[in-house]
């Protein structure tokens, strides 16, 4: 089974390496993006069979290593 | 309008970061997790209004900083 993690900034937190990435865009003539956040995806391929203990599994992995959940948040999707 | 870039190193290309996030996961009692590749996910905010041509500038903006074509592919969602 397979499980896709998206891991961005909370909205508050700024986010210095999505701001070099707007002024890169701009600098080379990419004009009206008004705002850019990077974040992190990570694929992970799961031996479990059943969906809702894999969403649980990667949920703790989140919380315990994935993300930083004082300043990330993040969201989960089992394919 | 809103995009989604998703940049993934390619199939044949190592992985190191995914392969320590692997690891970690193991040595924290994830068992069966059997792989892990991790990418950046970009979210930008457009000024455009044309779904079309905001796909085609986020395509130009992947093609010229967002991705390393020789080893990243990317995919684009726009929303």
């Amino acid at each position: 089974m397979k499980a896709r993690v998206h891991v961005m900034l909370k909205d508050g937190v700024l986010d210095p390496q999505g701001e070099a990435v707007r002024h890169a865009l701009g600098s080379l003539g990419f004009e009206g993006v008004q705002a850019v956040r990077q974040g992190k995806v990570i694929e992970l391929e799961l031996a479990a069979t059943d969906k809702a203990a894999a969403e649980a599994e990667v949920k703790a992995m989140c919380e315990k290593l994935l993300a930083n959940t004082v300043i990330e948040k993040y969201t989960i999707e089992i394919a």
